[in-house]
């Protein structure tokens, strides 16, 4: 570990403790429901906090450098155990949804741990929506208790479900603070049982969380995991992304997110620390970069662009590595965060996946395709199931394909197939909504909607959403291969490309781009264009050079960092409806 | 990976490779069995080498050097599919057993695979036994075929059922050869199906193996491990002993041993690279150290103390981590490893618990107590259940225990209990056993027969195996405790102590001592008695200092390494007997 960990850091403050004569290994055992085969234990991710607290409890496990607070393994075990009990007191029962709305702080990390504690069901949900979105979807999941960051408690301002405003102060008078106290009251009148009082799961398939996808075209649905794949997924994201019991983990990425692609489990298999950070400001991810000894983190492409070009970019002293999904990086983006000597993982997943499930392995950094290689999806992790690439269902054609009827693309790297996975590591159901689930999984298989080729190699490599797909002429022209060619030119910040109607091609590109602060074409927007579709002919076949090009400020992203290209459409439908009266 | 590996040594080998049309990722895909939900992949280690053979297909899976014989991750999973198509093609059906008798030879690696692709029961025995021995095996596992190497074919000598005995030469006119092109044929005839004809286990707590404990002391127990336990235990050895994609696993640890301790599928979940070794020589062993880049393997106690006194013993130069077990070592041999720059990590485990089940973590290696420390048996693997030290059951009350009715003992590292454990690292069963069964499993925990003590912070720390305490004057000395401490004077190579009838105290301590080549006591055995008694005086309180020590050649040792103290004990009943003739 670097030399100035938060551990030496930080000062730590005092919980609301109980202290209980228990020695740590029996203290933090988990209490098995009756009836289990001594061969058999159902996997359930809460596991690790409770081995971490026997064997490493006086490590730091989570600490809010922001607020000065900071908690071992054993206080924090402590912690969540009082949450579980406040969340009893409160009425929370097995199988209930109990919302939590925060940015990444630390009640929301005890949350992640407390309501599974009591076999609720975890319902994290995007501080970045409206009002509007977050009545639908306490309607849709009709949680017992809600959990809010006083910052977003507007967000569920006239709800009828009981709610705790958490101000994120750590201080007794806080009303999470007394949420807890109320857990430790309730497990003193209870016999003073701690973590042995909170009976795990008895069925590793049961619903561990509900995590709504962001609903870009429709209602937001809600991706039901279980505890088994919540396990073997945190399992699978520490081996694959190499946490260690030294890591020092920040978390940029929110929690919210599909639980955080299950780092939040990740960590504590790896005994590691967990950084919070309430808001993304990239200085202070800066400094924990370069003078806080942090070795991991999580971003979607928007945030590593945002951290490559950052003014204080320079190579951390450490070991540093970075998974990097959510959206397809470009090459450039890669090289620009390999160019830091961080080490970064180009992993595909989605809601539906319990977030990361493919990465690209073996590459060899010495070959001029090294970064167009590591942007593509790779393979399946180790402990996923396989990903196939199977020929498209016409629409409307759905209900034909039986099971195994799915066909496999040729591995050519040219026929285009959409991504479908299976296995420990895909979702249950979408939550009360089983005809878009039995959609979902036409043949035996979870339809991811993306497109992608196989190559010769077995790697996969992702095309376009298959609605992104621009069709010109007769020909699929993948929208994110436009935006990587356009994406390398040395001016270029970002850019999107969507199909625009053409009279004599059917569709054809039209892109959207931000430049660089440095570049030198600000207010020559003209030129620029000119330069660029110059730039681009020399990168893509003529059918796919775009056809237009447009400088814009800035790109709308979804709350979880993906180019909002439905918005897109609509401006460029609006515009065209207005030039044509 | 360091520079002289296996792949750049050893040329390839043909094998008789099925040239299937279809892409790596698709012809190494599992066939998973119809009905299972998209979210449900059952757990089954064979997907670690179907995984390794899409992802690192040209990859040295598994290297012979020996005989020049080498195979990478492609030829080798398809030589395993040719083996369990020739399993089938010999009547091999879902449930069979098939039994395996070799050292650690490929034929044997590709068996380990090959049995439960075809849903047969793997049957490893261990070569060191007696040909009774192996027919009692025979008649209580009743297998449908036997691979046997063609050095042990004695021990199959007379069986009624099939025999395939192999040379291990890799040769086309070898048996083993010929059977593998008969497993060829069979898919051929079949439709050339590879891999996908290989339909997997659906059920992952089916029976994966069935591994034979050495029965000491009573007629061999049948140990029944499942797929899911087989596959987190992979999993959990892979994670705790630091295997990665670049490490170099040598085979000195018997395959047979419980499987190899689950390392034949840490190493292709790891996609690492596996050295066969048909005996141990132990100037091959630091061959592979010192000039071949071999950087992991595992050994007992008595392996680890032969190569760390070898003549060759010095530093490699690239990293290289063991895993010792099997029996205790003594705080003396683990310096000793560690002195050669080797990391060592003492796990504790059972043929019951698929091998290792518990390591000690975070050990202060600066601490004068570190070696001593380590010795220890600290605390459960991440992915294995509690371990729980429990009071004694006193004889012929075991049917009192009821479900949970288990006490732990005091944390003071005095009160000494039963090492018991349960979960998903634990056996199902004892094979066509059901008392023994039942017997182990009083109170819904495996007894594993192990006595130890937990300490405060949380550790345990075996004293003995249960019958294996020496009684006197009402105190329970540790055997152990006494090895231990013998141990550490400077000429003594290894010794055993065993309970004595003593007039007076019941039991007094006897030790059989084995001198290192170096010690100038040879000849003086008298003299080195006297001083060693002396030694043992300022080591251990008075009632546990030896009152016999007897110089011996060599002590007799199980077919895993372990001193065999029942032969001990006959050996000093005789000589009593005699003595009172």
């Amino acid at each position: 570990m670097a030399p100035s960990t938060p551990k030496a850091r930080l000062s730590q403050v005092k919980g609301h403790l109980a202290a209980p004569e228990q020695p740590l290994a029996t203290r933090f055992r988990p209490s098995l429901p009756p009836g289990l085969h001594p061969s058999f234990t159902p996997l359930n991710p809460l596991a690790f906090l409770l081995r971490a607290a026997q064997v490493r409890p006086d490590h730091v496990a989570l600490v809010h450098p922001e607020k000065y607070l900071s908690w071992t393994y054993s206080q924090w075990a402590i912690r969540v155990a009082q949450l579980a009990y406040a969340l009893k007191a409160n009425g929370v029962k097995a199988g209930d949804r109990v919302m939590v709305i925060g940015p990444n702080v630390p009640f929301v990390s005890d949350s992640l741990q407390a309501v599974p504690a009591v076999q609720g069901i975890l319902v994290a949900v995007n501080t970045r929506l409206q009002p509007a979105d977050v009545a639908y979807l306490i309607q849709d999941s009709t949680p017992t208790l809600i959990l809010v960051d006083a910052q977003f408690e507007e967000l569920v301002q006239g709800t009828v479900v009981p709610v705790v405003v958490c101000f994120d102060s750590g201080r007794d008078d806080d009303p999470y603070e007394k949420l807890l106290a109320q857990g430790a009251a309730y497990d003193r009148e209870h016999g003073s049982l701690g973590w042995s009082g909170l009976e795990f799961q008895k069925d590793e398939l049961a619903t561990f969380a509900i995590s709504y996808t962001s609903g870009t075209t429709s209602k937001p649905k809600g991706v039901e995991t279980s505890y088994r794949g919540t396990y073997l997924a945190a399992v699978a994201n520490a081996m694959e992304s190499g946490l260690t019991f030294d890591s020092v983990y920040l978390w940029i990425l929110p929690k919210f997110h599909c639980l955080g692609w299950c780092y939040p489990y990740a960590n504590t298999l790896a005994m590691s620390t967990q950084v919070c950070l309430r808001s993304v400001d990239y200085s202070e991810v800066w400094k924990g970069l370069l003078e806080r000894g942090v070795t991991h983190y999580c971003g979607a492409p928007t945030v590593q662009l945002a951290i490559a070009t950052h003014s204080m970019a320079r190579k951390p002293t450490q070991a540093v590595r970075t998974t990097v999904a959510g959206a397809a990086p470009t090459a450039t983006l890669i090289k620009q965060i390999e160019a830091l000597g961080i080490t970064i993982d180009h992993i595909y997943g989605m809601t539906e996946t319990f977030g990361p499930m493919t990465k690209t392995f073996f590459l060899d950094s010495s070959s001029p395709t090294y970064y167009e290689d590591k942007a593509r999806q790779g393979h399946a992790f180790r402990l996923a199931d396989d990903v196939r690439i199977t020929r498209l269902i016409p629409e409307g054609e759905e209900h034909k394909v039986v099971e195994g009827g799915l066909e496999e693309v040729k591995n050519d790297g040219t026929e285009i197939g959409e991504i479908v996975m299976r296995g420990n590591l895909v979702m249950k159901s979408y939550y009360n909504n089983p005809q878009a689930t039995a959609k979902a999984f036409a043949g035996g298989y979870f339809h991811s909607g993306d497109l992608a080729v196989r190559r010769p190699d077995g790697t996969f490599a992702i095309q376009d959403r298959s609605k992104d797909i621009i069709i010109s002429g007769g020909e699929n022209i993948s929208s994110l291969a436009i935006e990587s060619a356009l994406s390398s030119h040395p001016d270029v910040l970002e850019c999107a490309c969507i199909a625009r109607p053409h009279e004599k091609w059917g569709e054809r590109p039209h892109a959207y781009v931000v430049l660089k602060n440095s570049a030198s074409w600000h207010g020559r927007h003209a030129a620029f264009e000119k330069e660029l579709k110059g730039f681009s002919r020399g990168k893509l076949p003529g059918f796919a050079t775009p056809e237009w090009v447009e400088v814009v400020d800035a790109l709308e992203k979804t709350s979880t960092g993906k180019v909002q290209k439905h918005v897109l459409r609509a401006k460029l439908k609006e515009l065209l409806s207005v030039g044509k009266k």
